[in-house]
């Protein structure tokens, strides 16, 4: 199979690390936006005949990017390539899965839907926020596990410490599962509670073995920090020795870096699914996604 | 026909306009932002069974807009919509109406596919840049003539001053055309080149009919406003009194209006399609939009 790796706009170094490691050819997209922000796309080779594998992340501006990944999915198959794969490490809307409230949107079904409607044969995602949100795409859907990598950092540190991985909610348990097994680590959780209306975040109080231990927050996505922040107090308020987080996709947005260290938490490791701010310690998932590209 | 009219958050107003000629519901959509940059849409009444109708420009954030119009066309179906139908007044990316280099995506041609593969039933679109492009749309699809309409404020001038209507290039001919039939009005045309990699543009110098007349451009779209000051400039080294500009988009980015005024433009007259800055004169699509609803 030889495929061709086409980079978008915010692939964030994703597809060269990628094509590396296949050992095949890798190209990015000529982008720009035009004066009124509409964006313009153009493939700088030619896809005719070939396996197309476009690298694109969705974190914002998410519907640029979006659209611009679904502008490329179409010009590849309009200008004859063989099969488009699509690679989006950070997956835009994968929390809005379900209608919690009547008449909203299901945001990550109607994504899921266009880009395969638009064309786009198979699609990895990186960790996606829940796997079965995945049957939307009707069509083959992979989400590459990357818990793994995420906790190698935490090797050393889990072998001479005494570590507690800490699922910040339910939802983000079977994931901090993952990350625990693969550091031979205790796994303990939180619960929290959304009010769906006003969006505000609180987590029930509950006894956590945390005394003395380096607890360890595993999470899918950061967005504003508050949930983590939270889960960071209530541990070192039960007597943890240090709080650090292992995320997959840090958007951080606003001031929630701030947030994360006024809430006492030590260290801050994330993958490059997204670009993040100084501060992080970054893991790829290259290896992982080019692995899944392969086998899958 | 009881036809639900939803405004999302890019209608301009012109929703409650339409529902207000024809004489039936509107609602606004439940719409906001996420801190992390996504959109949330919500219909705020039942559809079920119901004709909806949704109106929804695209101009900048032009990928949030067309978004936000796909999460709701998607949520309506979803929701049991007898029938869904777009109205967007403005519509982005109809000037990548075909690939000018070789490799380019026909952003259009992505944009109305993905639009009709949402589950869209009915498109109108105000003024398309090519009214060939609404094939991509592969259903049916309305561009609603609202010459007339923009004509109208220019009646009175032209039954009293010597009035000529120009359009800033070939491409806008034959709406200038309909324009200047419905002021009876004579009506020439400028040539504009475009350099397509660096974008810049001139104007093929060319004697005009303009000696002490009262010049009104005609043109669908101004973007930066680069085209209008160039034949405004035109117009008046060959003697024109006075420099006017009808035109439906008036998106206006960055410094064009100023742009506008240096080049000596006295007025301008512009639709609701989209949102327009202090100092152009407004005429509303709403009764054109309407008729073409009911009459189509």
């Amino acid at each position: 199979m030889s495929l061709l790796v086409i980079g978008g706009s915010a692939a964030n170094g994703l597809h060269e690390e990628i094509a590396s490691i296949l050992g095949v050819e890798h190209v990015s997209v000529e982008y720009k936006v035009f004066p009124d922000g509409e964006s313009y796309v153009r493939l700088p080779v030619d896809v005719s005949g070939r396996d197309v594998v476009i690298v694109q992340s969705t974190y914002a501006p998410q519907d640029k990017h979006l659209l611009e990944l679904i502008l490329l999915a179409d010009a590849a198959n309009d200008l004859g390539a063989r099969s488009v794969t699509a690679v989006i490490p950070y997956l835009a809307y994968a929390r809005q899965d379900r209608r919690f409230r009547e008449g909203e949107a299901v945001s990550v079904k109607t994504v899921l839907k266009l880009l395969r409607s638009i064309g786009i044969d198979r699609l990895f995602v990186v960790e996606v926020h829940k796997e079965e949100s995945l049957v939307f795409f009707n069509g083959p859907a992979y989400n590459v596990n990357v818990m793994d990598k995420l906790a190698e950092p935490f090797k050393d540190l889990a072998s001479t410490e005494d570590v507690l991985v800490l699922a910040p909610d339910i939802g983000a348990r079977r994931r901090a599962e993952r990350f625990a097994r693969s550091i031979n680590a205790p796994v303990d959780y939180l619960e929290k509670r959304r009010d769906r209306v006003t969006g505000e975040v609180t987590v029930k109080p509950r006894e956590l073995n945390v005394k003395d231990k380096v607890v360890i927050i595993v999470d899918d996505i950061i967005s504003t920090g508050g949930t983590i922040a939270l889960a960071a107090s209530q541990a070192l308020k039960q007597g943890a020795k240090k709080v650090m987080v292992a995320c997959v996709h840090a958007l951080l947005v606003g001031n929630a870096m701030d947030k994360l260290r006024n809430a006492g938490i030590e260290r801050i490791v994330a993958t490059n699914t997204v670009p993040v701010p100084e501060g992080v310690e970054v893991v790829s998932v290259a290896e992982p996604i080019a692995r899944a590209l392969i086998e899958l």
